[in-house]
């Protein structure tokens, strides 16, 4: 398998999951008795911040998928199936995203508004733990081009668990404060678009890019 | 035609495909009289079940349609429309998940959920041939790099017959149990995932992969 | 523009509209009142044989658009609105597609059935002269490899005025006889997959295919 | 990051984005009271003009994307953020484009339809913001392969402005007049179709395109 297959695959995923997004937009649209078109909009700003922060979580995972992908020398069984298991909980997106834009939408607090954000949390956990796989399956053979040297692993490792925790604490936070914890999965967002992640095996250029 | 455009389009039926079936996702939301998410979510348990079934067929689809179709050295009309038909029933799969998602969400085994879980292992059953018959084209004419040896024609096709029949199978057994089709279907994908099918033509390398 | 990008648009827009075809299978699924599963998909036979239709319908349109995109040497501005132009098309295939699965799951021969399969025809009647106008276009300047020779240009014009013909008598016949009309774009659909255009520019081959 | 995948990714939002489009185009299809089909497609008829508008809007976007991004040398983090700000304003052409057209069907000049007609211009707008943040990238920095003289930056900055500044007018002009504003964007459409920028720094060809 080479890798430009796996990597069409995926960036068709990625562009579908992304543009699905916006079919959790939708508005009531006229009718008897349905309120103005402002007022519907304005109902659902969650739906728009959702979108907003699901947009770009998918565009960061598209970004760094990239960087990833095209570090690795040899594309296995093992890759692909990882890779899959990454991208099941990419198309779990627009999902999550509808369900807690619409929950969000009814109540700020209640019960399942924080059975809501904590999906949506748990989506992005598990995403963090299908890049963790990938990341970690590029520490062993000679699957990339410029492995990253041993003794530099585990610090690795620790910024992969880091981020998966921060989720973890999403996920216990949204049982208590859902806002607090969309807040805080936005703030994620925002991290990894302005810091980029330096030491990643990723950086290793491949030959042939 | 060349080989690239085929997979491109192919591909990209595949990954819309896989991106679906998540719009079968959907739980009622709130609303007056609405049960809690938590429950809307725990009632549509064989929903889950059957989109992680799904998702993982297609993947497998996808890793296996990549590994015969680099095994070919010349793309002529024949193998575009034994393509698509192969593609008719991905593009089934996330209609024939959402149905039987939908009558297990009601009943474990009653007619109608009977008759989904064999519409689904019937979809299943139409991927099996279509595959069959793309492989049955690569082992004549000069259709790929490195030819099957002829005395090793019927061993291959057995196999495939074999993977057929399962399907033939789980469409009988749906008819009396639709539970145990389920499982039946669920432990061919996890078979597909552990066992690698190691005699292949499309093991051959193509020069130019 | 190099050919390649717009080989990978076009091939996103067929891919997901021949998937999105299979949006329209939906059945109303378990209810208080509903029928059987086994009756609801019998009512709607029509959805599976337009869907039939329709995906090897894009699927054909798929093929020819390759093999005529790749004798291309030029892509040019006029091209891409051409190309534009047969797409705006091919994204109605679905809606045309569900809009006569709906009309004949009601009736075989009512005004809004005849209709309903009137605008299924008109749409193809779309696709047919977009494909004449891009092959009119491969007819002037240099924009192939290897031109046709001017003294064949009317017979080949012949051939695709000849099939868009068939499809303005579908939508005269539609208005008398829906499922009459239904046969005879099924028919041009078989033809075009048994039948091979011979004499096309787009046989001849680009140098650097 | 290399150009083709960044050019792939695109590609497959264009190319779901337009065809997610004609999920707008649904009739209400047979059912007691309802009205003929060709009362329901003649009360439809802006959601037939804004699909068409739409469509070519993100055809005419993904022709000038491609030619934008085919001048690119260097692909770097912040062009990947801002190619992401364009795409979440295409993704939100398939949810701008069917609120407007509900709308419209209902009213050709409520409030309501105002506010549509606003939020569909105010979408073009943000998609032309998104433009001119990355043809102000390519100005900087050795971005491009030919970069454009210092001395022609005003004036091609003044042409994007000038873009923008018609969609700022048909959002104002759609607080008084919602089908003035619909013509002033079709127009626009239409000038972008005929005309070419001509002294855009894309013209410079690439030296391995």
């Amino acid at each position: 398998m080479d890798r430009s297959r796996l990597e069409a695959f995926s960036d068709g995923v990625f562009a579908v999951a992304i543009t699905l997004l916006a079919l959790n937009l939708v508005v009531p649209g006229p009718g008897p008795g349905h309120p103005s078109l402002v007022t519907q909009l304005a109902v659902r700003w969650p739906s728009f911040v959702a979108y907003l922060i699901s947009f770009f979580m998918i565009g960061i995972i598209w970004v760094n998928h990239h960087v990833l992908v095209r570090s690795i020398a040899i594309v296995d069984r093992t890759l692909l199936f990882l890779n899959l298991f990454l991208l099941l909980f990419v198309v779990l997106i627009p999902f999550a995203t509808g369900t807690v834009a619409e929950y969000l939408s009814v109540s700020r607090n209640n019960e399942n508004t924080q059975v809501a954000m904590a999906v949506y949390a748990a989506v992005f956990l598990g995403l963090s733990i299908g890049f963790g796989a990938i990341f970690e399956w590029t520490l062993h053979g000679q699957h990339v081009y410029r492995p990253m040297p041993p003794d530099k692993h585990w610090a690795a490792r620790r910024r992969f668990v880091g981020g998966g925790a921060v989720y973890v604490v999403a996920i216990v936070v949204a049982l208590f404060n859902a806002i607090a914890a969309f807040v805080l999965i936005a703030l994620v967002a925002v991290y990894y678009i302005v810091e980029r992640t330096p030491s990643s095996p990723a950086e290793a250029e491949s030959p042939r890019a």
